[in-house]
Protein backbone atom coordinates (compact mmCIF):
# COMPACT_ATOMS: atom_id res chain seq x y z
CA UNK A 1 0.00 0.00 0.00
CA UNK A 2 1.94 3.55 -0.83
CA UNK A 3 -0.13 5.31 1.46
CA UNK A 4 1.87 3.43 4.49
CA UNK A 5 4.93 4.70 2.56
CA UNK A 6 4.93 7.99 1.87
CA UNK A 7 6.47 9.27 5.23
CA UNK A 8 9.34 6.98 4.39
CA UNK A 9 9.82 8.24 0.58
CA UNK A 10 9.52 12.40 2.13
CA UNK A 11 12.14 11.51 4.85
CA UNK A 12 14.77 9.77 2.18
CA UNK A 13 14.21 12.56 -0.01
CA UNK A 14 14.33 15.54 2.64
CA UNK A 15 15.13 15.27 6.19
CA UNK A 16 18.37 16.82 6.76
CA UNK A 17 18.46 18.67 3.47
CA UNK A 18 19.44 22.31 3.16
CA UNK A 19 17.33 25.16 2.85
CA UNK A 20 18.47 25.27 -0.91
CA UNK A 21 16.00 22.17 -1.75
CA UNK A 22 13.56 22.16 1.21
CA UNK A 23 12.56 26.08 1.63
CA UNK A 24 12.73 26.99 -2.13
CA UNK A 25 9.65 27.29 -4.10
CA UNK A 26 8.82 27.50 -8.40
CA UNK A 27 9.05 31.67 -7.77
CA UNK A 28 5.74 33.40 -7.23
CA UNK A 29 2.88 31.75 -4.27
CA UNK A 30 4.01 28.40 -6.03
CA UNK A 31 4.76 25.55 -2.55
CA UNK A 32 8.61 24.84 -1.67
CA UNK A 33 9.04 21.65 -0.15
CA UNK A 34 8.41 22.77 3.11
CA UNK A 35 4.62 23.95 2.29
CA UNK A 36 4.02 20.64 0.47
CA UNK A 37 4.44 18.51 3.53
CA UNK A 38 2.78 21.03 5.39
CA UNK A 39 -0.33 20.38 3.07
CA UNK A 40 0.04 16.23 3.45
CA UNK A 41 -0.67 16.79 7.32
CA UNK A 42 -3.39 19.16 6.58
CA UNK A 43 -4.78 16.48 4.45
CA UNK A 44 -4.36 13.96 7.23
CA UNK A 45 -6.22 16.18 9.68
CA UNK A 46 -8.76 17.67 7.57
CA UNK A 47 -9.51 15.84 4.68
CA UNK A 48 -9.13 12.16 4.49
CA UNK A 49 -10.40 10.00 7.31
CA UNK A 50 -12.57 13.21 8.02
CA UNK A 51 -14.20 12.91 4.19
CA UNK A 52 -14.53 8.81 5.01
CA UNK A 53 -16.19 9.07 8.12
CA UNK A 54 -19.15 11.82 6.81
CA UNK A 55 -19.43 9.06 3.69
CA UNK A 56 -19.93 6.41 6.03
CA UNK A 57 -22.42 8.27 8.15
CA UNK A 58 -24.43 10.36 5.65
CA UNK A 59 -23.62 8.48 2.72
CA UNK A 60 -25.11 11.47 -0.30
CA UNK A 61 -27.09 13.50 2.05
CA UNK A 62 -24.37 15.66 3.63
CA UNK A 63 -21.73 16.83 1.02
CA UNK A 64 -18.15 16.73 2.48
CA UNK A 65 -16.46 19.91 3.88
CA UNK A 66 -14.13 21.65 1.27
CA UNK A 67 -10.90 21.59 1.78
CA UNK A 68 -8.62 24.08 2.91
CA UNK A 69 -5.63 24.04 0.08
CA UNK A 70 -3.65 26.64 2.04
CA UNK A 71 -4.43 26.10 5.84
CA UNK A 72 -0.65 24.90 6.05
CA UNK A 73 0.82 28.16 6.06
CA UNK A 74 -0.72 29.40 9.47
CA UNK A 75 0.02 25.46 10.87
CA UNK A 76 3.59 25.27 9.78
CA UNK A 77 4.68 28.22 10.99
CA UNK A 78 7.91 28.20 12.71
CA UNK A 79 8.30 24.43 12.83
CA UNK A 80 11.55 23.27 11.22
CA UNK A 81 11.09 20.52 8.26
CA UNK A 82 12.39 17.94 10.41
CA UNK A 83 9.21 18.24 12.68
CA UNK A 84 6.62 18.33 9.99
CA UNK A 85 8.36 15.07 8.81
CA UNK A 86 7.51 13.56 12.05
CA UNK A 87 4.46 15.01 12.31
CA UNK A 88 3.22 13.99 8.79
CA UNK A 89 4.24 10.39 9.53
CA UNK A 90 2.31 10.22 12.78
CA UNK A 91 -0.63 11.74 11.29
CA UNK A 92 -0.38 9.67 8.58
CA UNK A 93 0.37 6.19 10.66
CA UNK A 94 -2.76 7.45 13.15
CA UNK A 95 -4.95 7.70 9.67
CA UNK A 96 -4.05 4.12 8.98
CA UNK A 97 -4.95 2.83 12.24
CA UNK A 98 -7.73 4.41 12.52
CA UNK A 99 -9.01 3.03 8.50
CA UNK A 100 -8.46 -0.75 9.69
CA UNK A 101 -10.41 -0.50 13.14
CA UNK A 102 -13.23 0.09 10.64
CA UNK A 103 -12.68 -3.17 9.33
CA UNK A 104 -14.64 -2.59 6.32
CA UNK A 105 -15.42 -5.20 3.87
CA UNK A 106 -15.31 -5.54 -0.21
CA UNK A 107 -19.18 -4.09 -0.21
CA UNK A 108 -18.41 -0.97 2.01
CA UNK A 109 -15.97 0.17 -1.05
CA UNK A 110 -18.93 0.88 -3.29
CA UNK A 111 -21.18 2.76 -0.43
CA UNK A 112 -21.72 6.73 -1.60
CA UNK A 113 -20.58 9.80 -0.84
CA UNK A 114 -21.10 13.21 -1.81
CA UNK A 115 -18.18 15.72 -2.65
CA UNK A 116 -19.24 19.31 -2.63
CA UNK A 117 -17.93 19.95 -6.15
CA UNK A 118 -17.68 16.65 -7.89
CA UNK A 119 -21.16 15.99 -6.66
CA UNK A 120 -21.59 11.28 -5.92
CA UNK A 121 -17.95 9.30 -5.25
CA UNK A 122 -17.64 6.11 -3.62
CA UNK A 123 -15.07 5.14 -0.73
CA UNK A 124 -13.27 3.57 -3.17
CA UNK A 125 -12.73 6.48 -5.10
CA UNK A 126 -11.95 8.68 -2.05
CA UNK A 127 -8.85 5.77 -0.71
CA UNK A 128 -7.68 6.08 -4.82
CA UNK A 129 -7.35 9.60 -4.13
CA UNK A 130 -5.93 9.38 -1.63
CA UNK A 131 -2.92 7.19 -2.66
CA UNK A 132 -2.85 9.51 -6.16
CA UNK A 133 -3.35 12.76 -4.22
CA UNK A 134 0.22 11.68 -2.41
CA UNK A 135 2.07 10.60 -5.67
CA UNK A 136 1.11 14.21 -7.57
CA UNK A 137 3.17 15.83 -4.45
CA UNK A 138 5.64 13.84 -5.01
CA UNK A 139 5.89 14.43 -8.78
CA UNK A 140 5.38 18.41 -7.61
CA UNK A 141 8.16 17.78 -4.87
CA UNK A 142 10.47 16.40 -7.62
CA UNK A 143 9.70 18.98 -9.87
CA UNK A 144 10.18 22.05 -7.29
CA UNK A 145 13.55 20.57 -6.39
CA UNK A 146 14.55 20.46 -9.99
CA UNK A 147 13.85 23.59 -10.58
CA UNK A 148 16.55 24.95 -8.29
CA UNK A 149 18.68 23.36 -10.25
CA UNK A 150 17.50 24.73 -13.40
CA UNK A 151 20.15 27.02 -14.21
CA UNK A 152 23.34 24.60 -12.77
CA UNK A 153 22.40 22.09 -15.90
CA UNK A 154 23.38 24.51 -18.38
CA UNK A 155 22.63 23.00 -21.88
CA UNK A 156 21.22 20.20 -20.60
CA UNK A 157 18.35 21.29 -19.43
CA UNK A 158 17.22 20.69 -23.19
CA UNK A 159 16.90 17.01 -22.07
CA UNK A 160 15.41 17.34 -18.82
CA UNK A 161 11.50 16.62 -18.62
CA UNK A 162 11.31 17.62 -15.40
CA UNK A 163 12.43 21.18 -16.16
CA UNK A 164 10.28 21.22 -18.80
CA UNK A 165 6.66 20.38 -16.30
CA UNK A 166 4.61 23.67 -15.80
CA UNK A 167 2.95 21.76 -12.58
CA UNK A 168 -0.66 20.67 -13.48
CA UNK A 169 -2.22 22.03 -10.55
CA UNK A 170 -6.12 22.01 -9.83
CA UNK A 171 -8.02 24.79 -10.92
CA UNK B 1 23.55 15.31 -1.56
CA UNK B 2 20.74 14.22 -3.06
CA UNK B 3 22.15 11.51 -5.34
CA UNK B 4 23.59 9.90 -2.20
CA UNK B 5 19.71 9.33 -1.60
CA UNK B 6 18.32 8.33 -4.55
CA UNK B 7 18.61 4.43 -3.60
CA UNK B 8 16.35 4.96 -0.73
CA UNK B 9 14.19 6.65 -2.11
CA UNK B 10 14.03 4.07 -4.39
CA UNK B 11 13.48 1.68 -2.17
CA UNK B 12 10.99 3.27 0.03
CA UNK B 13 8.67 3.81 -3.06
CA UNK B 14 9.14 0.55 -4.46
CA UNK B 15 10.69 -2.35 -2.71
CA UNK B 16 7.66 -5.38 -2.63
CA UNK B 17 5.50 -3.38 -4.56
CA UNK B 18 3.14 -5.63 -6.09
CA UNK B 19 3.27 -5.76 -10.64
CA UNK B 20 0.46 -3.01 -10.58
CA UNK B 21 2.88 -0.44 -9.58
CA UNK B 22 6.07 -2.20 -10.86
CA UNK B 23 5.76 -3.67 -14.30
CA UNK B 24 2.61 -1.55 -15.79
CA UNK B 25 3.97 1.20 -17.82
CA UNK B 26 1.69 4.12 -19.53
CA UNK B 27 0.77 2.69 -22.35
CA UNK B 28 2.99 2.37 -25.68
CA UNK B 29 6.55 2.12 -25.64
CA UNK B 30 6.08 4.00 -22.38
CA UNK B 31 8.49 3.10 -19.13
CA UNK B 32 7.54 0.42 -15.94
CA UNK B 33 8.93 1.19 -12.63
CA UNK B 34 11.01 -1.75 -13.50
CA UNK B 35 12.36 0.05 -16.66
CA UNK B 36 13.41 3.17 -14.81
CA UNK B 37 14.82 1.47 -12.38
CA UNK B 38 17.44 -0.49 -15.44
CA UNK B 39 17.51 2.68 -17.09
CA UNK B 40 18.83 4.36 -13.85
CA UNK B 41 21.52 1.16 -13.68
CA UNK B 42 22.68 1.95 -17.21
CA UNK B 43 23.62 5.52 -16.22
CA UNK B 44 25.52 4.52 -13.61
CA UNK B 45 27.59 2.02 -15.66
CA UNK B 46 27.85 3.94 -18.84
CA UNK B 47 26.58 7.39 -18.62
CA UNK B 48 27.75 9.90 -15.55
CA UNK B 49 31.01 9.13 -14.31
CA UNK B 50 32.52 7.49 -17.82
CA UNK B 51 31.52 10.61 -19.07
CA UNK B 52 33.63 12.71 -16.54
CA UNK B 53 36.26 11.00 -16.23
CA UNK B 54 36.54 11.45 -20.29
CA UNK B 55 35.95 14.86 -19.73
CA UNK B 56 38.85 15.04 -17.36
CA UNK B 57 41.05 13.52 -19.20
CA UNK B 58 40.39 14.84 -23.09
CA UNK B 59 38.61 17.73 -22.54
CA UNK B 60 36.78 19.20 -24.82
CA UNK B 61 38.87 17.45 -27.74
CA UNK B 62 37.39 14.02 -27.17
CA UNK B 63 33.07 13.97 -27.50
CA UNK B 64 31.71 11.74 -24.79
CA UNK B 65 29.67 8.88 -26.36
CA UNK B 66 25.84 8.74 -26.98
CA UNK B 67 23.90 7.42 -24.67
CA UNK B 68 21.41 4.58 -25.35
CA UNK B 69 18.67 5.47 -23.63
CA UNK B 70 17.48 1.95 -24.34
CA UNK B 71 20.60 -0.42 -22.98
CA UNK B 72 18.66 -1.44 -19.75
CA UNK B 73 15.92 -4.17 -22.17
CA UNK B 74 18.53 -6.36 -22.68
CA UNK B 75 20.32 -5.50 -19.21
CA UNK B 76 17.49 -6.04 -17.21
CA UNK B 77 15.57 -9.37 -18.36
CA UNK B 78 14.98 -12.25 -16.36
CA UNK B 79 15.61 -9.64 -13.14
CA UNK B 80 13.28 -8.97 -10.62
CA UNK B 81 12.47 -5.91 -9.46
CA UNK B 82 14.13 -5.86 -6.27
CA UNK B 83 17.22 -7.18 -7.56
CA UNK B 84 17.76 -3.91 -10.06
CA UNK B 85 17.01 -1.83 -6.50
CA UNK B 86 20.00 -4.38 -5.23
CA UNK B 87 22.33 -3.26 -8.20
CA UNK B 88 21.27 0.49 -8.98
CA UNK B 89 22.23 1.34 -5.43
CA UNK B 90 25.26 -1.03 -5.54
CA UNK B 91 26.43 0.55 -8.93
CA UNK B 92 25.72 4.39 -7.37
CA UNK B 93 27.41 3.64 -4.54
CA UNK B 94 30.64 2.80 -6.83
CA UNK B 95 30.23 6.00 -8.63
CA UNK B 96 30.02 7.73 -5.98
CA UNK B 97 33.52 6.31 -4.29
CA UNK B 98 35.18 6.94 -7.45
CA UNK B 99 33.69 10.65 -7.65
CA UNK B 100 35.29 11.09 -4.40
CA UNK B 101 38.35 9.28 -4.82
CA UNK B 102 39.20 11.86 -7.46
CA UNK B 103 39.66 14.33 -5.24
CA UNK B 104 38.44 17.22 -7.47
CA UNK B 105 38.87 20.82 -5.83
CA UNK B 106 36.46 24.02 -6.91
CA UNK B 107 38.42 24.78 -9.86
CA UNK B 108 38.08 21.22 -11.27
CA UNK B 109 34.42 22.01 -11.48
CA UNK B 110 35.29 24.44 -14.34
CA UNK B 111 36.83 22.47 -16.23
CA UNK B 112 35.16 21.51 -19.96
CA UNK B 113 34.22 18.65 -22.01
CA UNK B 114 32.64 18.07 -25.38
CA UNK B 115 28.77 16.59 -25.20
CA UNK B 116 27.97 14.99 -28.89
CA UNK B 117 24.82 16.82 -29.45
CA UNK B 118 25.00 19.85 -26.78
CA UNK B 119 28.28 20.99 -27.43
CA UNK B 120 30.68 22.81 -24.90
CA UNK B 121 29.79 21.51 -20.83
CA UNK B 122 31.75 21.80 -17.71
CA UNK B 123 32.09 19.33 -14.94
CA UNK B 124 29.85 21.07 -12.66
CA UNK B 125 26.80 21.01 -15.63
CA UNK B 126 27.41 17.31 -15.72
CA UNK B 127 27.46 16.56 -12.13
CA UNK B 128 24.20 19.02 -11.44
CA UNK B 129 23.01 17.06 -14.87
CA UNK B 130 23.25 13.73 -12.74
CA UNK B 131 21.29 15.32 -9.58
CA UNK B 132 18.65 16.58 -12.04
CA UNK B 133 18.41 13.58 -14.02
CA UNK B 134 17.19 11.59 -11.06
CA UNK B 135 14.87 13.82 -10.20
CA UNK B 136 13.75 13.54 -13.69
CA UNK B 137 12.80 9.93 -13.24
CA UNK B 138 11.43 10.45 -9.91
CA UNK B 139 8.78 12.73 -11.27
CA UNK B 140 8.08 10.12 -13.99
CA UNK B 141 7.67 7.43 -11.54
CA UNK B 142 5.57 8.93 -9.53
CA UNK B 143 3.46 9.88 -12.78
CA UNK B 144 3.72 6.41 -14.01
CA UNK B 145 2.38 4.37 -10.57
CA UNK B 146 -0.51 7.44 -10.61
CA UNK B 147 -1.46 6.15 -13.65
CA UNK B 148 -2.01 3.01 -13.04
CA UNK B 149 -5.26 4.61 -10.28
CA UNK B 150 -6.58 6.75 -13.21
CA UNK B 151 -9.61 5.22 -13.14
CA UNK B 152 -9.59 4.09 -10.02
CA UNK B 153 -9.92 7.58 -8.46
CA UNK B 154 -13.59 8.77 -10.85
CA UNK B 155 -14.67 12.29 -10.81
CA UNK B 156 -11.17 13.69 -8.84
CA UNK B 157 -9.02 12.96 -11.82
CA UNK B 158 -10.09 16.59 -12.42
CA UNK B 159 -8.14 17.70 -9.14
CA UNK B 160 -4.91 15.21 -9.57
CA UNK B 161 -2.05 17.16 -11.38
CA UNK B 162 -0.08 13.57 -11.88
CA UNK B 163 -2.83 12.27 -13.80
CA UNK B 164 -2.83 15.33 -16.22
CA UNK B 165 1.08 15.38 -16.88
CA UNK B 166 2.02 14.32 -20.02
CA UNK B 167 5.89 13.68 -19.85
CA UNK B 168 8.00 16.18 -20.79
CA UNK B 169 10.64 13.53 -22.51
CA UNK B 170 13.23 13.79 -24.17
CA UNK B 171 13.68 14.42 -28.22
Amino acid sequence: MLLTRTPAILNAMLRGMPDTWARHNEGGESWSAFDIVGHLIAGERTDWMPRLRILLEYGESHPFDPFDRFAQQKESQGKSLEELLDEFAEARNESLAALQSLNLVEKDFNRRGRHPALGVVTLSELVATWTVHDLTHLHQLSRVMAYQYREAVGPWSAYLGVLKCTGHSAP
